[in-house]
């Protein structure tokens, strides 16, 4: 079952690739690896404000990276015109807008962990950090960057 | 000398791959770079709680990145099979749950750092950051992650 | 015209390289990418001290991540002899200590990535992500770490 199958089931539509606020380029390809710039995570099209442990939930947050995660999708299907020709999702970085008593990032994280297994099966298990910020651009509750590997041409 | 030996010469035993306690895995290889997971800092096997500039001294954030340096390198075992097939420690990235007022990460850095030149040599001489961070999943103190190059087959 | 009469129009003179105050190295290379150690900002030579979003204001942290840029062309000068042999600035990681409020990082981080599109022009077009972290060594208020692309010998 090819990847877009698997979004398709999933019920997720890939959005268009998310242009960058700032002064910068939201991927790019060096050799077999893509680096994606880190992607804050929206609700209805605006950054998901907050921070976990004062102001949303760990289920939020979950639900959060895995918003992230969709643009991400929509970014890596921006770069490589056809996502079956990622080989591996490699590593992802995910940042936590944290509240200092707040330590179930990894929790969080594993919102965008488990899409890219959802969608990718084996070549989307992946490396991570998880990490407690003290803010993120705009007040974003998550941002979530990526390595991921493609096939030769 | 070999890695092993210059371990067995610290007294340090190496631990078996620490299992991920979420949605991801502890490495993943993509031509010759190993990208290790974040591993959290622990001790006597459970992690090691607490922030630096509040509960913990530099001294004991030094020991934690060590500890997680160690585990680490069980981690870079179970992946390579042999430690000496890695010819370079390329990057590490060490986040120190740090109170506001803490400034000392380089110096908790160093557990980690020093611990990959007694191993490797020159092969450990490594580039990094050094992060003061709000929180880290589980309320541990200290998280490190690490790229490796390894031979070409 | 070569990167060194971009850095002359913008009377920009290059730093030696900065050498670490702790137990690790400047940069490595791995392959055809360097992999740049984070560098925090400085002023007159010495750390910038302070927190965005409590004691500096949006642009004085633009104008310190632009500060540890050039840096990381100094450094970058030293890894390669000839700044020209960069084939792409890939990826940069911008981390600025931020008070809870700050929500800015992303302007704070263009300081660097401006810096680095008039250098190198489309070989500076980078991924990047920007992070408010909780604090930085020798309490600096903005640090920068980088991956960049050589060309093949």
């Amino acid at each position: 079952m090819s990847v877009y199958e698997k979004l398709a089931d999933l019920s997720i539509s890939l959005p268009a690739v998310v242009a960058p606020i700032a002064a910068y380029v939201p991927y790019v390809q060096s050799g077999r690896h893509l680096f994606v710039s880190g992607h804050i995570a929206k609700r209805d099209g605006n950054p998901w404000h907050g921070r976990l442990g004062a102001d949303l939930s760990t289920e939020q947050g979950e639900e959060a990276a895995r918003n992230a995660a969709i643009d991400l999708l929509g970014t890596l299907h921006a770069a490589t015109g056809d996502l079956n020709k990622i080989t591996r999702i490699v590593k992802l970085l995910v940042l936590v807008n944290s509240a200092p008593t707040f330590t179930e990032q990894h929790l969080v994280a594993n919102g965008a962990s488990k899409l890219f297994k959802q969608a990718f099966g084996a070549v989307g298990a992946h490396a991570r950090s998880a990490i407690g910020v003290a803010q993120l651009p705009f007040g974003s509750c998550v941002e979530v960057e990526l390595v991921a590997e493609i096939a030769n041409e």
